[in-house]
């Protein structure tokens, strides 16, 4: 037999199967900085406070990822009714709900198999739902979007990972599949590239001219993996994630243009297309803009990502989400609804989150006023929070922050003197990384260090969400600030 | 730069990036029967019917996949009213909801950031549903179970995915990870196996003895893959799955033994552990056979499977399930939980339907009389199906069935006539294919292929559920026998 029975079992002594040198090594690898060391410590540390430690603050602000819920945002009325009535179909007697939210919930429990939220659905997502947001797209771009290229998926990130398992060659060495994934990015992308063994083409977006996308950076990122990959597909994060800015309409172009030329698929995260908040900025899908741009380039193969998470519902814990897919080869898409098989289906209550979001009750339904108020309390809320948290930044000495456009962080640069770059390494830390914990250890403030995104060689950043409440933001400002300020003259 | 440039964008022409032959190959080769082509097929036919298409047939019958409320089962109660509460907390003011409920609830959201379902939880759960689910473990099993080892997940399948992939070497060739797995099994493993590219050491249920676990035969398997991988690890499904066996507490001591002296960790599937039918049948977990074995044996390394999905609330749609992970080194339990954190977390309502199967209602609460007698009709009803379908199947010449003892499914054993093999070989498919597809054609009644489980060289079988409500089953298995007759004499 392979194993050692005189070490294993026989004599008393047991060898794990698993240790660290022989777990699978990309698990190992492995990193997602915004679930990373940093915020294990902050539970810790939240922990330490219920247990009476003594600390200079007495409350852990968790602005390290886009939990809208976790930091005070209400859940949507019209909503919430509707997942109550999908969930406990006896409320459809009741008086007590308005006739929409019945009507909502009816259409999503006619789509049921057995009327009931506990049956699978297809892997694809239920029919009506996949018809809502088909009528969803078609109105947002004004071009037609049909049910069967929309697949519903458990939250973005789950479609994000299955697309990018298409696009893998599964060749290792030369043959590697290689992604053009921006920098700084979210990691979830640098995560699933580690897991799959891909090549990450690493393309810098332009800090100096708010994130933007440049065109020679493609190219130079491109040409400088010749030979050590076979490059397959560009991801887009649009509105950016950590780096706040929206695309115009003529840089979608240019990607476009780009991945036409280069034989790439395109990725785009379109995850915040709610969250648009500055003067001038808007949302152009790239579906859109491919379709509009005509024959020569609106036949390149798209698929575009949407979540429940993000928006204005910022229903992050019912993992819902869906991605459309455009100009793949039907054989190819058989093969993709093939490999979700196997997961069987997304949660019903995560896809009937993006059903109300796609079909919500306009203005001459009972629901409609409340709907729309509730929407633009937290749209506009957001966008006074964007304001607030560039200007306050900006006001600080040593820290530049570019205006955060859209999504729900900002991502600022953090000049840091070179006495606390070396103290860093000393600590076997990125500096960016010291700083964080040191910010987190004072204040209680938990952000993710940039170093997690990826950055520039020799720049510093963190990401801080823009979600907590107006009424405590400038406090934590403030905090930071005083911070800030001890920490650059301890180090000068 | 890499791409062809007057093939693609240019000149109008496009070559598509993703092609049946540059798709990644192990998501081309990976198969999932129970959602194979069979299911494909018998969507079409309900279209068809649904459209006026003649058929000898007025309804499909889906028997391809353990979906209970799909086939008629009702929710539970008490479980949907602790949903509708969590989902739309204003309810908690209701006099409509029992009290024991609201409690259920409030305990739930007081694990929630925010207080709301809609905020993520920590990547292995919401802390009061860990703590309930070891709570429910330490009394089923008479051992101290900690919610620290408890790991919420989305779905069983996932879970099972997590773990496998710590196991992967992330190498090709001989050092490729080798998973013993049983044959018939649940085509999750295989699926989940090609999609590592790991390699699969097949062990053989013995069907002559009522699909036992045969000692001598996971020797044989192991023996025979020598030079071919690195073995890691057996998984066993208890119940069976398709086979709905329920395996003796020695059968269980002898996979331990096994396991213990070939260095192999455990993946014992149980997620049908509230499915036990047959008289003299119980459920041992392995966690608690291991652990009362004492110190030569309880230092194996074991996850524990279980489902929302399953058992007598058979919320497959929700998507929870949790996997219970014993005597696994602390820094690589560190990276199991940094490996899932990429997900963010499991749906939060999936967690809930854990908690409530975990935390039900006592006779001593307002709720607990109904909760226990309509898991009692569910369960009852199951046991007098997995009767009825055996001694049915049993009736037919051709047809051999052993006892469905616990799970959700028949696994017949069909002796099909060399003309009717030598039909299938001539149209292309297995031969237990060719009969699956006719009987879907002819009746309308949908199954599983045994193919797709796996199955010894020579010998047909099906996989049919046990769901369908008791009137339809009597009619279904008429139907089923008069097709046999007929198939059997065509081609006799």
């Amino acid at each position: 037999m392979q194993g050692d029975s005189e070490v294993n079992g026989t004599n008393g002594h047991h060898l794990p199967v698993l240790t660290m040198d022989t777990v699978n090594p990309r698990v190992r690898e492995m990193q997602y900085a915004v679930r990373g060391p940093i915020v294990v410590r902050a539970t810790e540390i939240e922990k330490e406070l219920k247990n009476g430690t003594k600390k200079p603050f007495t409350k852990v602000m968790k602005a390290n990822i886009g939990d809208c819920h976790a930091t005070g945002q209400s859940p949507n009325t019209f909503l919430r009714q509707v997942i109550a009535l999908c969930s406990y179909p006896p409320l459809l007697e009741s008086s007590e709900f308005p006739k929409d939210a019945k009507s909502r919930a009816r259409r999503i429990l006619g789509g049921c198999r057995g009327g009931s939220v506990g049956s699978y659905s297809a892997s694809a997502g239920v029919d009506p739902i996949r018809e809502d947001i088909a009528n969803y797209i078609s109105k947002r771009d004004g071009i037609p979007s049909k049910a069967e290229d929309v697949i519903l998926c458990t939250g973005a990130s789950d479609g994000i990972k299955t697309i990018l398992s298409m696009l893998m060659t599964g060749k290792d060495g030369k043959e590697r599949a290689g992604i053009m994934i921006p920098v700084p990015q979210y990691p979830l992308y640098s995560a699933t590239l580690t897991e799959y063994n891909a090549f990450q083409i690493r393309y810098y977006l332009n800090e100096e001219n708010n994130w933007s996308l440049d065109l020679d950076e493609l190219k130079r990122a491109l040409n400088s993996c010749r030979g050590e990959c076979v490059p397959r597909a560009i991801c887009v994060i649009n509105p950016g994630n950590p780096t706040g800015q929206v695309l115009t309409k003529e840089n979608i172009q240019d990607v476009i243009r780009f991945a036409s030329d280069n034989h790439l698929m395109i990725l785009a995260d379109e995850v915040y297309q709610h969250n648009i908040y500055a003067k001038g900025s808007a949302f152009f899908s790239f579906k859109k803009v491919l379709t509009e741009m005509g024959p020569l380039y609106n036949k390149v193969e798209l698929a575009s990502f949407m979540s429940a998470s993000k928006g204005y519902l910022g229903e992050c814990g019912f993992r819902g989400g869906y991605f459309e897919v455009i100009n793949m080869l039907p054989d190819v898409k058989a093969c993709l609804l093939k490999s979700i098989s196997a997961k069987l289906c997304p949660p019903i209550l995560g896809q009937a989150v993006m059903s109300v979001v796609s079909n919500f009750p306009t203005l001459d339904e009972p629901s409609g006023a409340l709907y729309a108020k509730e929407k633009e309390e937290v749209l506009a809320g957001l966008a006074r929070k964007a304001r607030m948290v560039t200007d306050l930044f900006n006001s600080i000495e040593g820290i530049k922050c570019n205006e955060v456009q859209g999504a729900m962080y900002s991502f600022p640069r953090i000049f840091l003197p070179d006495k606390a770059v070396e103290e860093a390494k000393r600590r076997g830390q990125t500096p960016d990384s010291f700083y964080c914990f040191q910010l987190l250890e004072e204040t209680g403030i938990c952000t993710v260090p940039g170093s997690g995104f990826g950055e520039k060689e020799g720049t510093y950043h963190l990401r801080m969400t823009i979600l907590p409440p107006e009424g405590e933001i400038k406090d934590v400002l403030g905090l930071f600030k005083e911070f800030h300020t001890k920490f650059i003259k301890k180090y000068q």
